[in-house]
């Protein structure tokens, strides 16, 4: 027999487990001293990006991770994939313009075709918390439905995990996502080239401004809807045109200036914008000056930014213009071979700034 | 010019958005009054799969999803994958044995085993509570990366998200996983035969109850450890003996006993279990005794049922046996004509009993 069984008190909920060091670990991250997690590390800007250098990285020692691409391209069964996840927390769960369903699809599928990728498996993994109603959960299940039923991919493995009442918010999802990379797509971080044309696919800051005016109780005059889409379609309208499109990257949380920051890194290249062409919306710009934000910095959901070779500039723009979600379609700078990775731009009274990435983020949890 | 901005105070944080109905919605789930989620319905049990039912498969509408496999069977490039994906929400962090970052390894490594895959790419997206220690973090990475390395899969691509304060529990992992499966072999749950034999890979229900010992402060003589370990090598040991392998499946939330009977409904066969040959170990047999529970409803993180034709059973046990991960496998009962889609057990006085799967979970989150 064993001992007979003893009741032990044990303080809190966290009693010590088998609770081993971090090895290797030396100091806090070198962008704060404190060495707690803030919400900036999630913000998709510089913080965040230290925690995966110093953190991820060396855990898990892969080439792939290493890249830091949207989505990771692999070989199976002697043809190329694109392997991509994404975890959404954004509040409020719906928005104007979307949900957090739609996001959650959106988001995968695009990080998948800026690999030139087209999407073709989900998986969809959602922490609920006690006490949210099943009709919530039910309209942000049907609203993802026919975000995957838009994008032309398929939701094939769930899984559904519970949290007490006060540890989540509603709804978190994770979505991961399986596509297949055409034959001659080489689409990478850290292919720009001095000479290549930026484009942006429409205009930007609107899915962060849109979170903010229902979060924050702004309102903005004009109602701002998210611009959450699938951009599958588009990335196949530009491959019509070339297979040699050099990096493609969907400006999500930390805005088109963080995007640009890391591509300019990846590439050792030097990145020179126009301001003027930048397409801002009149709404967002109002909205960023009212709250003291950098348009650049606000985050996009159904947006991208391609570097291509000017030779094709003309043709790839067309093409995406002539795409429903590429209407807008505008070419905003290029790849120099000044100040290799870092982002400049050239104001409308003809001086010139750095376009730096935010620290943190300014508002989080836009995802 | 666009209206000039007005500020407008709207109450809460969940504004009124863009929210929809949940279309088609008439009735809350069968076996609640209460339209709310409950903890229940993340326990693996049977309100997990009334929610599974009723809200997600209607909404995605797939037929891999459908068939309800740890993980779907996919074709690409010609051949065959697996994909999967799982959530850990487990409290606490660490535990004995382990903790949630080898846990989320495993886990999804375990739920592509159980279509015969070997895992070859993970993903990794953590969303992080604001205020965690970067060293528990740190400490967590370490232990998934360890992880993965000895199962033999590589953590590709990630993402990071962190939630405010209090609205998290440290951490929470998602990992999705992609594996090859081999030719010739098709596991499915479906695939149950009467005649087909019944394996345990080793003693059942010690997860759980090592959660349990330092959640609830309990201590029950001996020190339970966690059984969370990688199951790819004990599968593929299995193959060698035979691909015609039946069913395979790892019994996590809900226990042998939910895992048998989602078995025993998709095949349409009964399933007979010798309770006297269920390898429970004494310190579990113990704490289940003194804590109400029926070990075959407790988790399990590194056992797996397997169904095995009659003909091959004595060789497939014995190469169990034969691997570190199954050196205390044992045959636990048989399928049978008799009550298809229930599962019996015949107690140690010959009597008779329904073995039926827990409506939610006796311990929450303990994945």
């Amino acid at each position: 027999m064993a001992e007979p069984l003893t009741l032990q008190d044990i303080r809190g909920a966290e009693a010590p487990g088998d609770e081993p060091s971090f090895e290797g670990w030396t100091c806090p991250l070198p962008l704060r001293d404190s060495p707690t997690i803030v919400m900036g590390h999630g913000g998709g800007g510089a913080m965040s990006g230290e925690l995966v250098e110093h953190v991820f990285l060396p855990s898990f020692a892969d080439a792939s991770l290493a890249q830091l691409g949207d989505s990771a391209v692999l070989e199976l069964h002697g043809g190329r994939m694109a392997f991509s996840t994404d975890s959404f927390v954004v509040r409020p769960l719906f928005f104007p313009g979307g949900c957090i369903g739609d996001l959650a699809v959106n988001g995968t599928v695009n990080d998948l075709a800026m690999s030139g990728a087209q999407a073709l498996f989900l998986s969809a993994a959602f922490i609920l918390e006690e006490g949210t109603d099943v009709t919530r959960v039910g309209a942000v299940a049907q609203r993802m439905g026919a975000a995957a039923t838009q994008a032309g991919v398929r939701i094939v493995t769930g899984d559904t995990k519970v949290v007490e009442s006060g540890h989540g918010d509603g709804v978190y999802i994770n979505t991961a996502g399986i596509g297949v990379v055409p034959e001659g797509v080489d689409i990478r971080p850290d292919r720009a080239e001095p000479g290549d044309v930026v484009i942006i696919s429409g205009h930007i800051g609107v899915h962060g401004i849109a979170i903010m005016s229902v979060r924050e109780g702004l309102e903005f005059g004009t109602e701002v809807l998210s611009d959450s889409q699938p951009l599958g379609g588009l990335v196949a309208a530009m491959l019509a045109v070339t297979r040699d499109l050099h990096v493609l990257r969907d400006p999500t949380r930390g805005g088109v200036a963080t995007s640009l920051n890391e591509i300019a890194r990846s590439s050792g290249v030097g990145i020179s914008l126009d301001e003027r062409s930048l397409p801002v919306p009149e709404v967002v710009a109002n909205a960023c000056a009212f709250l003291g934000l950098d348009p650049l910095q606000v985050a996009n959901e159904g947006k991208l930014l391609a570097f291509v070779p000017r030779e094709q500039a003309d043709e790839v723009l067309a093409a995406m213009r002539a795409h429903p979600s590429g209407s807008d379609a505008a070419i905003i700078g290029e790849c120099v071979e000044d100040h290799p990775g870092m982002v400049s731009a050239r104001t409308g009274f003809g001086a010139a700034r750095v376009v730096d990435l935010p620290i943190g983020e300014q508002l989080p949890r836009i995802c």
